[in-house]
């Protein structure tokens, strides 16, 4: 137990109806490192008001304008230390970009913006800021990807052959009116990635953050498979790697049976690893020729770990280990010893849109092979 | 999203170096209905600064004793409206009288008292407090279970013939010596009984929220397998109800390989369901004759959820499961509109304590059957 | 691949309708170590000669008379070397004595007789006899059950604190009227025991056969839930072992959504394993502080199997190994030089009726502690 | 039980040492409708005599050479109805050849042939020839496998949209040496493909055998991860369907911790299967909206079980089911009423050699889409 005094924060969308607002703030929370004071959830008067009440956000510090808001928190000397951005894709870049330049540091969801252009104009302005940016690429929070990222590092499995990583879901089957689903199916709101940026950009960083390495080239197929949909539902695509691996992407909104199925393999000349998202405190190790060891968080692992092995954390406690390790860059930046983290960020972010473009090429090259970043 | 204020929470026990104290706190905060602000959190005056500090209690609501706590609190305009009791079991049952008697609502760990008589005497306070007792038989926080428990209750499973239940822990397989092992293998401290004190309570209130049903004698082999140890680190217990329906219930805390196994089996004339704590997001139904059905939380059960199917909750999630629904209650109570809830209580921690009293009476007997509650 | 002459196999019982007998035949056939030559398979003389005849056995040598059948075939110069038994529990016993005592082998299905008395007299008629006696538990033929034997024996477990078994169906949940269910709820032809006859005696001798140790005492409650059903559906045992080691066996038929549910967990001070039928191929290994290890057939051993690891093996290759292991004994008995196997045979057999009569002698005294084996 | 006259069937190859030989005579035996009279097993004269002896073959009827054993037995009046090849690729096409223009049925292993213009060399042959052609693509048989594909073929699942197909292994991630990866990596007695001619060819036929429907073009990246080998150990490959459905196809054989991991998941409209080698007897399906359904071998499907729900059935099951099949057609083709089955044959053949040359050709156009059949 350390003493931490809470770090100041505000959230911009989130509002009411949206799940990933409630998420980001049970993860702030959870390890009470972050106190939510201001916000501009909503994007009617109304709603706004009523959602930041609901979080006990007091009115005067409820804005309607992001803009505003970073203006008056940074002229307060109470003001928000961080804030948090929830809304749909192409707010991303406005928003980071006006907390950034008010020296406020940044949390920001996935994908990072909506446009290629966008993540590389943001790139510079970090890069120039005196203020963190932090990417909730929440899988890389989970325990056991951290300890196979780590076993990666250090060799336990030989030079690596193989990437398989795939993310389906469900429940963009249909075409179900609902409000999580319509900006996600918008290509003016959420960029000319569907499943790609959704949830493509996860796997993409999740098979960096434990591999180590970044495909140089790959091919795709993109598909709508809703009728009417103007973005890609599913998408197959192969990986090559400038080390001579290969590997192999796969996600789909529309596979019936599948909730939320991250699952990433990787194998090496002398051991492959498992990890599947619906049972997240496992990770599979075998060597070859020895017996496949199951290894645990909270009993392999204690790190990123809030109660012992056999008592299950999942999706929300790896999010909040991003919150809580941002929590502790911020600290150590403020005390001006930066960190050395783990924690997703901007470069991340460059890299999830350079493949939604490289997908995008590809595709329209009837999946030709397309360098990624090289557009 | 409602709005809510959150309830002014205190916490005596739970101070540094205790598992279940940050537990509490962390599923009290989770839902943002609960802000701790006084606290006798350890046992000695230098640590027990250090714990609240730690927990942003401010040093003037740091109490080194509980009464004068409950005192104080009770006297205080801005006091404490709700206690979370985390000590060693012998405490509960003092602390709890101290703070009912104050007419601050309870949220008590479990097993509710060290003796079967003090369990009792409770019952009389409780009855006659203007205050809620809650226990935190945290696993019928689970969305599964609630499903479970009102499948049953809606006859699908028909008449009931068995309950197989068990909690299997390997962690007090050694002499570990470590702080959360020494309070629970003390006679003095935890009660007279070990496990079956400390997990059988556990699974014993398990079965009786999902059957519907207490067991009114039972059959108890109870064994200390570590030389020295002067509780039950193992519990072989036959049941059997009024209705007919047999039963088994099984607890260990030296059973290699298992984590914190949770299993909970009921079978009826027309179904059967299947639960386990390792993947607490499912559960198993199967109609005789019908294909085997997988019911998952957020899919088919979306209540006490926080994310959707697929996102994986668990023990934090369960545990704040309960701490959000006696934030209900304790502000329907102070409305003067009581709560019909399914949340434990004095009831079932009685119930936990003439299953620990069976059990060693049984024992004594050698293994005779006896009477449950009938002492 | 070595060169063998197929024994001349007879059987007795296992007609049309029978499930065993067929189980029988492709275990005897599946390594070709045994051709079937001559049966008494079915009670009338018409079923009698269509069965035999399905199972390609000439009409000369089907007869309708097994003690007919144990005279002629003991005459004849190509008389059967072996006999496999596969009919209602009651006739084991004249059966296997008619053929033992005509000096041909006897490959006998479980439970080995229908009372205490017979099953005594038979180790007898044994003793004396020159022949083998195997009796088909053939769970013990699984490889990865093999492997468990063995890492308990050579002490990886440490000395045995618990054996956990359990052995749960739900084929009898209802009063079905078929003719498998017929025979085994009468009494006359199953013998007193129920599930604890047909399927408990499986539990038992496999928890011997992995633990090495037999329990001295155990505790029964057994309970018929089906109205009108004569014998026990359902029964929960405890078990006490000479050294100090405590267990439990549960066997039911009425437990809706198990199919052929046999499980075992053995734990030690030192480690515990894990194994169910479901997933016959795995035995999962936990040492204390060490990751579970997945020990799979085909990768950590290959005794008793014909197809590389991942190529799934089952119920019938467990089977026929008990059928080549007695094929193998068979012959080094006719070569003078009898083998060290691990062959179940008439002390398994025995040791079943004592559990049957063991837990009858408790049920009737009300679950009293009783002797095994000292009736 | 009906009665069956064993068919007299004759082998080509699967000799001492050889896996598959072996699976095929237990295949063979398991439902006793065939017994192996003669044979051409080995290529070496000593070894082919020994191999011949260890399966009961008289010495006349044991051959050194195919063409011999085609001609002689065809001229026997009790010579050989079929012949099972279980050479080396290479071999399989003369051999075939030989006993289907001699009128002998013939039951050939996978792939077909080692090139395209042979499998279709072989087409005509079949087409002309008196006699039935079966390939053995084995995992055709699980039972839980012919359900999934009624239930496309009915509309279960709606029009599909995804075909996701894998076969991962990982005992060719070394240069072993062992006899039986030596031909599997000799491209003059594999033929061109690797992985995906030896596994790839099985995961292609069973993705058309459940979804009924065979992609019309398809892009591939084959590796050969192992230094020196020379032909692929690792494919990717992406699918199109005329219909507009996509798919994807991995093969592996240098995956660590991958047994013999076939898994198929298919798509549609309204609902999603999914099915793994390692579970065989299980089929998931899921329906829109409602809960995961596990389908079971015995419980939900009789037809080619041997035993009930919960009697682990496997591989060797399946390939028997494949072996029994053709016993029903080669008696129905002699009784002059050809069948109807599902069985494996030479269409099955093309395809997969079809499969084999898209992706090499797909490959050396840098993983173009190619179309597949239209050389």
């Amino acid at each position: 137990m350390k003493t931490h005094t809470p770090i100041r924060l505000g959230m911009v969308g989130g509002g009411k109806g949206a799940m990933i607002g409630e998420v980001h703030r049970i993860a702030a929370r959870l390890d009470n490192r972050f106190a939510l004071v201001a916000g501009a959830l909503s994007t009617t008067p109304e709603r706004n008001a009523e959602s930041a009440a609901a979080c006990g956000i007091a009115s005067e510090r409820t804005y309607d304008d992001f803009a505003e808001m970073a203006r008056a928190e940074a002229a307060r000397p109470d003001g928000i230390e961080a804030v948090s951005i929830c809304t749909p894709n192409h707010l991303h870049f406005p928003v980071a970009k006006a907390f950034l330049e008010a020296g406020i540091h940044v949390i920001c969801d996935k994908p990072m913006t909506s446009t290629l252009e966008d993540a590389r104009a943001l790139e510079r302005i970090v890069a120039e800021a005196d203020a963190l940016f932090v990417l909730t690429h929440n899988y890389s929070g989970y325990p056991q990807l951290r300890l196979a990222r780590e076993m990666v590092a250090r060799g336990d499995l030989g030079a690596l052959r193989l990437v398989q990583v795939e993310y389906a879901q469900d429940w963009l089957s249909e075409d179900s009116g609902s409000k999580q689903a319509a900006w996600r199916v918008d290509p003016e709101k959420a960029g000319a990635g569907g499943s790609i940026g959704d949830i493509g950009t996860h796997a993409w960083q999740l098979a960096r953050f434990v591999s180590g390495m970044v495909p140089d080239r790959l091919a795709a197929d993109l598909t709508s498979f809703v009728p009417g949909r103007r973005v890609d539902d599913n998408a197959q695509v192969m990986l090559r790697y400038a080390s001579g691996a290969k590997g192999a992407l796969w996600c789909s909104q529309v596979a019936p049976g599948s909730e939320n199925g991250l699952k990433l393999r990787v194998y090496g000349e002398k051991a492959g690893l498992e990890w599947a998202h619906e049972t997240p405190e496992t990770l599979w190790v075998t060597r070859l020729g020895e017996p496949r060891q199951m290894l645990r968080r909270g009993a392999q692992t204690m790190a990123g770990s809030r109660v012992p092995a056999g008592h299950p954390e999942g999706f929300l406690e790896g999010f909040a280990n991003i919150y809580a390790e941002a929590a502790e860059a911020i600290r150590a930046h403020q005390a001006g010893a930066p960190l050395q983290t783990l924690l997703p960020g901007i470069r991340d972010g460059v890299e999830g849109l350079e493949f939604v473009d490289a997908c995008i090429r590809s595709a329209r090259a009837d999946s030709a092979w397309v360098e990624i970043g090289r557009d």
